[in-house]
Parts: structure tokens; C-alpha cells; sequence
């Protein structure tokens, strides 16, 4: 109960707010799909007024995993982080502040797909998502000296490697966004998968009981 | 403080996460019972206007009852998880988008409760939820390893057939909405019924002190 | 982390769930606060139109602390309970869903403050929601056994006393509701202070240091 | 597990239930920030039409910036409190009922920003949660006694003063809101740079661990 000495305020309420904000970004979005309304009567056409509503079904499931690759990377990030100071609480705020907008650029986006400023919107706000993480990962491990002291400095280069991958295919997309508008969205639809997939890093937290000597 | 080696983040974050999605997926269908507006010198009509709501009431508690039965199913099985890995992380943020869904289907059906679409929908959710539910079970209780050392094998037995009878009912129902739509919308009803009274899989956590030897 | 045999789930979910419902039904009604809309040219007005937004704000204040009450009453509770089975795990849901139904029928009574059927709905949410607390002390003290060993009877009669309280007021205030609506408002208002003011309750867990032998 | 016999409830929920509000409090404005409506074939406006969206992206930002910097001294303050009582538990709960009510007072000033109503609500309403924090801390330090024992008197004092610098620059913002409204409106937007920037309070800890003998 007592705090060591010298160590500042924990991590768990980061972990908490950010809990909270996830959650409720992640299911704002549910709110954009309304019931659709007809006149009695009129209920054989529900089956082909539900259907009419898939672009909002997909808007909803891609939204909801963008936000999951984001929770991920900070839940494994934050993980090994032991202690948190007063610029590593306020990037988080601002890195929190970024993925409460992703419900407003990702309906943006899914009611204008092809037009270059909804794809330059929903890819700065990702790219900045991302810098803002791996701004954190920088500091933590550097200056900051926030993590558990001992840790393998190539959890360091591959987790930020693994943070850097988004921002590089938004960066192109954002790009291309003013050129061939469909290929940029077909880039936006691909990154969630990617980071879906295991990954190196995963060695560094993903250890079998199995594994060990 | 420092996590033991060879284990990954742990699963706090992830009944965090959880407790939000549910939450704010429970309090929503409130958002839909509405006021009634009556002109000034109509207040007369206020009781009639309250009771016409029943059916907003209902559809408000059989939504919040069937949310906690996912809610109670994921607590139960996420108690006895001792770690985490990407796999398991991405079928819960998988479970959650499932659950997240629920004030959609629900309010669907709540508007069209007789039309086989809207039976449907809602069906596929919960069964898809449960699925998923089960699938997690498998995972964590076989290649995943990620449960407590020593638990004894009949509670995943148990526990999953616990699970499954919830997607063997509503697979039934689904079937039953195309023909026979007021039973498949009664055997929705009684899911929740089910789930709510105590089962065999209780026992392995269901100890009082009293019974210790 | 490995729970000691014997013991169920534990309470921390129960408690994160509440928290995340207490924490929307509390800010729900904000929403209900709107910025009054105004022509262009006329903003000499606004002073006013933010004036004639009181009642809404007194709500809001209202409902808050009346849902504050609950929290704190359920926090206390909860507290000095060790461990959870289904039976308390559906209860709390139970306590939840009446807790999440407040900010409709809070807004129900400020719309129509004087109207009986409004001051009814009113109370019987209050009465519900209390009497679901003392039933889950009851279970948890009784045939349960769901709290720490050894604690003092009196905790349970004197806390059982303090939340009994609120439900003998709402009733008088629901029958009330009938012939002097003005005077159940009243007593609607008054119960909040009642509940903020210390009790005896308090002497079993508000202890300063200085106290102890 | 089992409490120290005479601490009282934990501060846990109180952060719980704390972070539940912020996260709402911060991410309900994001709701405010609407999609822009085109007509088909009209696509060639949507840039104008988004450019025109930057006082909601503003208001975003500062809000959300206001409310982290609640979030950061309620969280460092917390951090060093050991046990609550009652009073303690309310004057929380007023603290969140100011949070929550931030949405609606930032809503306010985003739409009439120059009118001295609108300064005066949204001065007052940090003003009021900014003194029931000080009020929290001279409480908890003193009667209340409810602080880690053996902590820095310079701990209180530093804290206090920092708490208070907001409240002082709003009562002259409220003032001046009256005779020349653009500088409250400045006077606001350099509180939250004031409250990013490290103070001499951070001290006490922020300790890395190469500052420790």
C-alpha cells in the first residue's frame, strides 16, 4: 500500500482511463447504426433494408478493430512500463485524445470512402496515433527511464519496428490518396490484419511454460 | 511488480476493457426509452403515455439480463486464466465487438420482434458471441495453456457445455423464425432463464467454506 | 494471482462493472443539459435562456447525488465482502440494471414534477434498487457467506438500518404521490441529505489511526 | 485481502469510478463533431466543408486538455491518500459531478465564445472543482488525516499552490469576462499550458531512480 520511496504515481490508473476511453470509442460507434424505420405495413421490406446497412456493418467491425490494434500496442507496451512521470502521463492523455477521435474520422471515412480528404483525415489521425505511441516507447526507454529495469533492448527495437509499420503504410496512403483514392483504402484495410499476426516481438512476452529451461 | 519471466501482459487489462464494453453496451438501450412529450394541459394522458413504454421496459431488461449472462460466462472463465497471449487478446476484442453489437440487435428486434430478419440477426449475434466464448475455452484450455496449473479437466468440460447450450438453443430458434416466429422469440425469452439458475460447472467454484474438509 | 482453493470469482469484476454503470448513469444526464440555440444577432438573450435552464441543472445535481448515495452504499457494502457466487453476482446485475433505469426516471420527474404517475415511477425505482442492497446484505451475511469471517453483528444491523431507511421514506412518498404530490417531491429531495449526513454504520469503518489502542 | 482492522473502504472504487467519469467526460465531445452532410454530387464541398469543422476540433482539444489536467492532480493527489472515509467519498463525488458537467460548460463557450455568460459559466465551473480539490487536500491532510503517514509538509504546500493557480487566473477571467471577454478567453487557453509544464511539486515524485542515494 505504501508506494516505494521516489517511485511516482503507479501506472494503474493510466491503465484505467485508458481502459475507459477504449471501451467507449469502441463502442460509440454501434451508435451509427440505427434500426431501420418503416411504416406499418411495410415490414417485407426489412430483409432488404437491413442489408442496405452493410457498409455500416463493415465500418463498424474495421473501426473496432483499428481501436483493438491500438489498445494491444499500449496494453503490451504499458505492461512493462513501472513507473509513469508527469510527460509520460500527458503523451498518454494526448495518445487517448487521438483514438476518441477515430469515431469521428472513421465515420468520415465510411460515408465518403473515396474522397482524398476523408482518406487524409482517418490517415493523419492513425499516423499521429502511432507517433505518439512510439514517442512514448522512446522516452520510456530512454530519458524517462520508466520500465522494468534489465529488459532485452531488442524488445525495444522490435516493438517500436512493430509501431512504426502503421504510420509508414499511412504515410503512402495518405499519399496515394490524391492519385488512386482505392488503393489507399485497400492500405487502410490491410493494416489492422497485419498487426493481427504475430510478430517478433511476441518472442519477447509470449512464453509457453513449455519454453522454459 | 515485476511480471515473472516467461509470462506475458497479464489479463487485467483485458476484464478492464471488458468491464467498460459491457457496461456501456448495458446502459445504452436506456438512451432508447424515451420521455413522453405532452402538450401543456395534456398531463392527464401521462399515465396512459408511461404504460404504452412497456414494451421499452422489457426489451431493457431482457437486453441487460442476456448481456449479464455473457458477462457472468466471460468473469467465470477469465478468473481462472492466468496469463495472456495475442491470440487470446484478439478473440476477446472479437467477443467484445459481439457484445457491442447487442443494443443493435436487440433494439431490431425490439422493434420487429415477429419478422424473421430481426429473429435472425439477433440470433447470429448471441450464437457468434457464444461461439466465440467457446472457442476461447478451447484455446486457453489446450494449445494456449493459459490457464491456472491443475485445474481439474471436468470444470472446461462442464463449462463448455454450459456455454453451448445457449448456440444449440438459439440455432434453433434462427431455424424456427422462418416458420414459426413467435416460438423461435418465446425461446429467446428463455435463454436468459437458463443461464441464471446454477449448473453442475458451480460447483468448482461455487465452494462455501463450510463445505472445505 | 493462483486463487486459494475453495474461493469463486472474486469480487474485482463486480466491483468494475458497477463502477463503469455508476459512472454512465451519473453523466447520462448531462446530456439531457442543451445548449440553448440562438439566431444570429440575438446573443443579448443567452443570459436568460441559460437562466430558464435551471430546473434542468437542479436535476442534474439531484440525480447525481441520489445516485451517489447508491454507490457509496454499495462501495461499503461490497468492501467487506470476500468472495461471490452466482446468486450475488445476478443480484448486483439486478442493482445495476434498476441503477441504470435512474436517468430515465429522473427525467420523467423533471419533466413532470407534480404529476403522480412521475413521482410513482420515481419511487419505485428508489425503492427497488434499496431494497435489491438489502437483500444482498441479507444473503451475504446469512446463507451466503460471502463476507470477511469475524466481522460485527452490528455492522450488518446497523448498515441494514441506513439502507432500509431510504425505502421507508419512498414508500410514504409513493402513497403521498396521490394527494399532496408537492409533498412527496419533498421528501424525494431530502432523502440524498439524509444519506450524506454521517451514521452509526460509520463507526465500523471510519477509524482514525488515532482510535486505535 | 482481509483489510488492516480500522482502515475503511479503499480508494480503489473512488479511482475506478473517477476514471469511469473522465473517460466519458472526455470522449462525450467528440459526439458534438458531426460528419458533414453533402448532397450527391456535391463530394468537391467535402474539404471546405471539414476546413469549417476547426472551432469543434478546437474545442476538442482544449477540453479534452482541461479535464486531463483534473485527471492529473486528482490522480497525483490521490495517489498519496492511504484510506477515505465519508466525507472524503462526497466531496469526491461533487468533484465528479463538476468533471461530468464540464461537457456541457466547454459546449457552451465553443458556441457563443465571446459572451460574458458563457465565460462566467465555464470560469465558474472550474473554479468550483478546483477548490473542492484544494478543499480535498487540506482535508485529507489535515482532520481527515486520511494521507500516507510521514509525508513532506512541502508535499501539501507545493500541491495546494498548484491546485490553486487555476482558480486565481479564472476568478480574473470571470471578471474581466465582462469588460473585455477576449482576454478571459486567453486567460483560459493558457491554464492548461500552465498545468502541463512541470511544477516544483513534481519533486516529490518524480525520482528517478539514479537521484536516489
Amino acid at each position: 500500500m505504501h508506494p516505494p520511496p521516489g517511485s511516482g504515481p503507479g501506472k494503474g490508473r493510466i491503465e484505467a482511463l485508458s481502459d475507459g476511453v477504449f471501451a467507449i470509442a469502441m463502442t460509440l460507434l454501434i451508435l451509427d447504426v440505427k434500426v431501420p424505420a418503416l411504416e406499418p405495413g411495410q415490414e417485407a421490406l426489412l430483409p432488404q433494408k437491413v442489408g442496405e446497412l452493410w457498409p455500416r456493418f463493415l465500418g463498424y467491425v474495421v473501426s473496432f478493430l483499428i481501436t483493438g490494434v491500438f489498445w494491444v500496442g499500449q496494453h503490451v507496451q504499458l505492461h512493462y512500463v513501472r513507473r509513469s512521470d508527469r510527460l509520460f502521463m500527458w503523451s498518454n492523455i494526448a495518445f487517448l485524445m487521438l483514438i476518441s477521435f477515430l469515431p469521428f474520422s472513421t465515420a468520415l471515412l465510411g460515408q465518403y470512402p473515396l474522397q482524398p480528404v476523408a482518406l487524409c483525415v482517418y490517415g493523419v489521425n492513425l499516423t499521429l496515433a502511432g507517433l505518439v505511441l512510439y514517442g512514448q516507447l522512446l522516452y520510456a526507454s530512454g530519458p524517462g527511464n520508466l520500465f522494468e529495469p534489465g529488459m532485452d533492448p531488442r524488445f525495444f527495437a522490435l516493438g517500436g519496428q512493430r509501431i512504426l509499420m502503421g504510420p509508414a503504410v499511412y504515410s503512402a496512403a495518405i499519399l496515394l490518396a490524391f492519385f488512386v483514392p482505392v488503393v489507399s483504402l485497400i492500405l487502410y484495410a490491410v493494416v489492422p490484419v497485419l498487426y493481427i499476426l504475430p510478430g517478433r516481438v511476441d518472442r519477447f512476452w509470449h512464453h509457453r511454460p513449455a519454453d522454459r529451461p
